[in-house]
């Protein structure tokens, strides 16, 4: 094929276009806030059209409203009223949205800007996240159609006013022209598999700082394409500690669908880890333990296994347990794993080899998940309902890690406040935590016990729609390599078809 | 049409995402040079194969042909060699490639970059310009195949090494990658006028720091389309000093194509302008001395059309003037710059009212045109040879402004003699001018002359192929104003299409 | 002398350290108040005593006294009351007090501060100025006694709060500590000339950001020393264009001394300048111009010296020429000059030779001023009443320059509506002009007449007690040359004299 | 006493104005470097005196000297040789040497500076360190004399040329100007006791990332004073971990002065604390385990005073061991002090009540430290020797503190290896780490084993004389508190006393 495209749809210049309109929009507000008196940019705002009157942008009613004003005519707002209309007041040390940039440039992770002398000193410090970390892709992955994703885009929180009320993307003026520039991203792009099987792709939110799975608009698509017999496959990135939380209580609880059947697939290897064996390093052959037969590593490991089967079956769904064979897997260790699975409640366990095989060697768990799903008919029981309190939504997350309990810095402790005065308690919790251990030690395998999970510092997605607590340091952009995989890619001149890509 | 989509045929995502991956690439192996040793950074470079065998990425191969190493074999080389392969030793000082978005961030005019803890105190001061005006938008501009571009992009200077050789991408292993991402920009957008006329929409360099014209692709492209007999129309942004300029001596060289007949496009308000006439200032109301009859101020500024068309009939093309009706221009001013038009030596003069009454507004203008390519035959005459100094070419270009001599500051001269050093010496002048005088003093109306040209700084865009001369100090980053357009941008929810961009 | 001590008499080491600690003052109260609520900032700003008993430190009455609130409980203030007496709220855009540094360390002229972790990304701009300008050494040099310097050093305004309110030194507690740190400083250095005749050495302030003038305490002092029938002799820096407009307007009225003759000193080389004599460079040979007689040039120049002349008689004094000879001024240069001195109103011109001869070459000198300071009588005449605007005291001062008016930047007409607005319209101006012309371009020689002076932006000084309007760009950190005189001081260990500082 | 002076006897301005001196000469030197060719910056470093003739400073000839080039002759030198001497090439990434300021000014620990127009964008980042962490103050308390000072100001060294030579301050031609700054600074200041006993006081370097000790100077002129049959006491910071280990290793060998006995200062608040009793916070009311008697706390602290007696008798000095009682400590824990002290091999062990009764409190420890001295007559014995590798000594003193093993980070042994590469192996260590514990957790009481140092980067004080490993992260920069404690200081204008300083 030489339809290898680096931009692929489009999708990621969409977010990133739109992402960055609305940064470069906050830092001018505030610019230009700086310089003129409420009147002066008020009549900015609101110029005189051709026949000589003011009037308001169809967006700023949004803003009128949120202020309570009931006004249509800019001439009768008083003073008061122009001063809260026209002036955001943002606090620069509050914005927490952040440029992106589709390219892994480290030196970009921390920046100053504002340097130029025209800005008058209006440095800042800020920096850049790679694009899909961007709340604006958690938007994509989460919203249900585009009135829907108008209204989240508009409801993008930036930061708060120096009084502490939230900015939104709306008081901004730019949540319409955000919703412009992702308006063709909302639709999935359908490819096909090596064997021809339809597939959707569309979205991919950090599965850390956001929940990690695909969208929910090609979900649905995706079900009414194969009717009412049919099934879709959907997939929840990592473990069931944050993926298939984060897919049941956030994205589930959006999307109003619910799960017939739950796969979790396991992999000798990773229960051997699990299991105590040797640390895996990049680069480094694998220790023996992995490569030849170890039938206690991988039992001292199913301990890992059986709690994400508990965990998953909380939710009332059935699971099945995909073993994925690697050549050197003995059958010994694989029957450690399969009966581990039933004696933890999975529905089945079943021996996969579609790496090697293709389609045909997922035959057998076809059918297993075919079953199970005919077997099922609980409704779908979430971890911890909305009208509680932020905190004690993560402690009911963290409980489910195996932790005693959760410490909070006084960041964290402060932000939760803000968070709650500002109305938005009633969101999903969403953990910023290693996906490695069920803990936040990414060294403590199996199944822990007995650890607090602390809580460094708490933001909000308020468009996409959850709180996510930082439970440790996540990074949001990554780094080029001394020698990067662009040193194998060019396009072949006499072809035009390109090498180093596949 | 519901088709307004802001992102258009997707061009400028591919030069943002080009340009920024050169940036990062140049600040990571310096980040990488920096803390290896000659042999360590080496052995990252060329990693052993599946056998274990260390090997060159093909786009090495450039690297070392231009060291003058013919080693295949990176077992081979001498310490030496290994130092001056793998250590670009770039100056950090010298890096003129900044980061580029499509964005109005003013507040990236200026930034520090590296400040993460991880960075090591690696901080840089640099910039981002919008992205039109990357230079990579300059090489789509000035390309005239895939592999010409592969080379163009490959070209592209960064800055230097710190004993004063030139980087470029191929040196930083990026240039395939590079064209991958632009392999599919290379191809012009076909579309259409309201009247159904075909027209081929392609590339949009700057026209102050770069030349300013559509593509020479799209250009050739259209004369296949149009046949033997057919006409082209391509445009040349701003005037005869700089625009004219720019086409036959940079773009007409590199295409090899040859323009029969210029068009001059004047209009009544300009040429009262540069008569003497009144500033004009956006947002308040026209003096009455462009609203109404003046013929004196006019003739006044005739001298200005024909400099315009006196240099361009130095290329040895006939020139046919366009002048622009306005309702509120009188017959008697046209004859005035009809008349002086003829004077000059234009082939014709013909008033258009194409603005008003679409394509058969522009018949006469048509009919000029194709006489006057009917009776052209000269040979393109250039207005100074390649192999003359950057000095005396940029002096030449100043001669044609009107311009007594030339000023060179410290940090021009600095430049010329490295550009010269550096083997560049023979590629055509683009020179960053104001478009409002012939001279570099936009007040400076008319056809000044008595002046000095100051060159206050000297650039290059290697891949597009031509030195730009800084005169005056131009903006690469426009800003955002207290209220932007976006603010009536929005979405009509029930039917998806978009408003406030027509 | 082994006694070359670069300490001096400590004077710019305890302005540098008063300086710079209101300068840390400052931005570590903004730090404390952005994450304190008012009522824990208040309580820690006013902690318990032994007794468990809230009270406000002795220099908080100032603050309660500027605010209104007559309580001496810090128990009874209401919530109101607390965040206004608490928070300063100062606008990090609004202040202009900068940290200084006794070197001349160009790369502190502009910086980023605040960029450790633990300051969580409240960076700011700012710079260094060298100490010398500092607003403190113009305090200590318009002080006339503790008590007063106390006071001056207390008001010192650094800054905006956001809602416009200057905030002082006082205001952050620290007026106090500064009078400490300047207490011995307030105490001139009495130093005597080689021939033996006592000098004060006290103060030196910047001639154009400040008023350039030696202190009025040691002339206070010198004036006591000296009895009723001594003189003393003062200087005033640069010409009577700044010197003497700013000795006369701001230190004689702050200390209510009147002189009683102006000596002014002219040499044949200025006035062959102004003239229209050659440029004269450093490190260049001397044109000969300069070196061999030109009565022409000299008549020429003589202009200028009758405006300083006329300009000094407008206060009330006589006026005293000093014409310093050189060994290559020709008898004919120098009765040009003296013609024209007393042809301008001069009480009298002398020649002198002091600087070949020592005090014998200045007896002439000596006796006309004794002559000139019996025959005085009037009284001191300002240029200006302090009760006008501050636009009409600037427009009085450039008249006096020979400008036919005057030219506000938007940025100065907003800081004078500013100070206007906070009350400091009162004060005498300062501009901070160049010394090289009667105008604000250097290269304006003779009289000029018939320009217009731009006023760039306007600043203050309010504890020394003035508004400084800027007339282009001032440098107030110098920079080291390649070849600094540092590379010629060294010990000599042997005996501990100090060599290359003769 | 009205003699309150805030700047003492000025030593410390002296420190920061060299500190600053040497700063500023390093960032010029670079700028200038960088714009100028070989030849050019030779020539101005090498003007032509007044006969014309090209010279070197005095200073330069250090810098021939250490580069092999033995000519007197500027005219004479090679381009290679003029290339070497006049372009010290500093690596920006490498620069160590801070600038300092005696203010707590918290927003100056990381900053970017060269950020103004002319410095051409050469930003970097570094901070202000409080003026007693200069390696000028561990300078002054290590130098023996004035010539001895010179060396070592212009030994110190600044970071490294791009090819990993080491550059002083002498390169910089500076060294003998930072002399003249600092010599009067060198000779102590003499002060006395509220009793009348003289009292030196010279010097106070950080104990963590200096040594901690007051001066060698002033000791040996305390000796003099004394005679031959008098005692001086001299004060080592912290304990034996640190303070007792660099007085003998640093100090005691460069001074070559051999104490004849050690006093060690125990406390039973403090020997609680070491044995397990609760944490003491500032501003919290005592436990009353510290206010009662608890005679098995001091029990169990004991092992940390033994650890500290048995350390300090290893350098073959006899210890004598002075309980200071409170009013809370009962006999009970006095005795078991005394009898925990000689059982470690103390000389005697004596209760002392100075702190209530002044000198009288202190007799008996007199008597006993007389007695103590009469006794010794051992050599001293260093803990490691000089002439061993950098790491053998880290490791040497670890297993002083109890250690197993020393744990290097990547940053660590680079600079080992660089170190020891420029010769500079030889020097004595000065570890950096936490006076509140023998190992480098702060929290670990008594005397712990077990434990392995972490180093965590490695610096080095070259004109000082010592390598100092970072075992943690240091502070050297102090920040105000919301209340600072200059709201309490103030001048009483009538007396011109100083409040609020005693």
């Amino acid at each position: 094929m030489d339809e290898f495209n680096l931009h692929l749809t489009g999708d990621i210049h969409a977010i990133t276009a739109a992402n960055n309109l609305l940064a470069a929009a906050i830092d001018t507000r505030i610019f230009h806030e700086a310089s003129q008196s409420d009147k002066a940019l008020f009549n900015r705002l609101c110029p005189p059209n051709k026949e000589g009157k003011r009037t308001f942008a169809d967006i700023m009613h949004r803003r009128l409203k949120k202020l309570g004003i009931s006004k249509t005519n800019p001439e009768d707002l008083t003073p008061d009223e122009i001063k809260r209309f026209a002036r955001l007041d943002i606090d620069p040390q509050s914005i927490t949205w952040r440029r992106v940039m589709d390219v892994n440039d480290r030196f970009l992770r921390k920046i100053t800007i504002g340097q130029g002398p025209e800005e008058k000193g209006m440095v800042r410090e800020t920096g850049f996240d790679i694009s899909v970390a961007s709340e604006i892709m958690a938007v994509l992955a989460l919203t249900t159609s585009l009135g829907d994703m108008r209204e989240r885009l508009g409801n993008m929180v930036i930061g708060n006013s120096k009084s502490g009320e939230p900015i939104t993307a709306d008081d901004l003026g730019v949540g319409g022209a955000l919703t412009v520039l992702m308006k063709d991203a909302i639709n999935p792009t359908l490819m096909q598999t090596l064997e021809g099987t339809p597939v959707l792709v569309h979205a991919g939110p950090f599965a850390n700082i956001a929940h990690g799975n695909s969208s929910i608009v090609a979900d649905k698509i995706a079900l009414k394409l194969v009717g009412k017999n049919g099934f879709v496959v959907t997939e929840a990135g990592f473990g069931a500690d944050i993926g298939t939380e984060k897919f049941m209580n956030i994205k589930c609880r959006y999307s109003g669908l619910v799960p017939q059947c739950a796969v979790i697939v396991a992999t000798i290897r990773a229960l051997k880890m699990h299991g105590g064996g040797p640390e895996v390093v990049a680069g480094k052959p694998l220790d023996k333990a992995y490569t030849s037969e170890n039938v206690a590593l991988v039992e001292a490991g199913c301990v890992n296994l059986a709690k994400h089967i508990e965990n998953t079956k909380g939710y009332g769904v059935s699971v099945v347990v995909a073993i994925n064979k690697f050549a050197t897997d003995s059958d010994a260790e694989m029957n450690v794993v399969r009966e581990a699975a039933l004696r933890a409640g999975a529905f089945d366990a079943v021996i996969c080899t579609h790496h090697a095989h293709g389609g045909k060697g997922a035959v057998d768990l076809g059918i297993a998940v075919q079953k199970a799903c005919e077997s099922q008919s609980q409704p779908l029981k979430f971890l911890y309902p909305l009208d509680i309190s932020i905190k004690e939504k993560i402690e009911a997350i963290a409980k489910s890690y195996g932790a005693s309990g959760v410490e909070y810095s006084e960041e964290a402790e402060k932000q939760i406040e803000l968070y709650t005065k500002q109305g938005f308690a009633g969101l999903p919790i969403c953990m910023a935590k290693t996906q490695y251990s069920f803990s936040h030690i990414a060294s403590l395998k199996g199944a822990p016990t007995g650890f607090n999970i602390p809580i460094r510092d708490v933001r909000a997605s308020i468009g996409a729609g959850f709180i996510y607590p930082l439970v440790g340091t996540m990074s949001t952009m990554p780094g080029l390599p001394t020698r990067p995989c662009f040193f194998d890619i060019d396009v072949d001149i006499a072809t035009g078809k390109v090498r180093g890509l596949s």
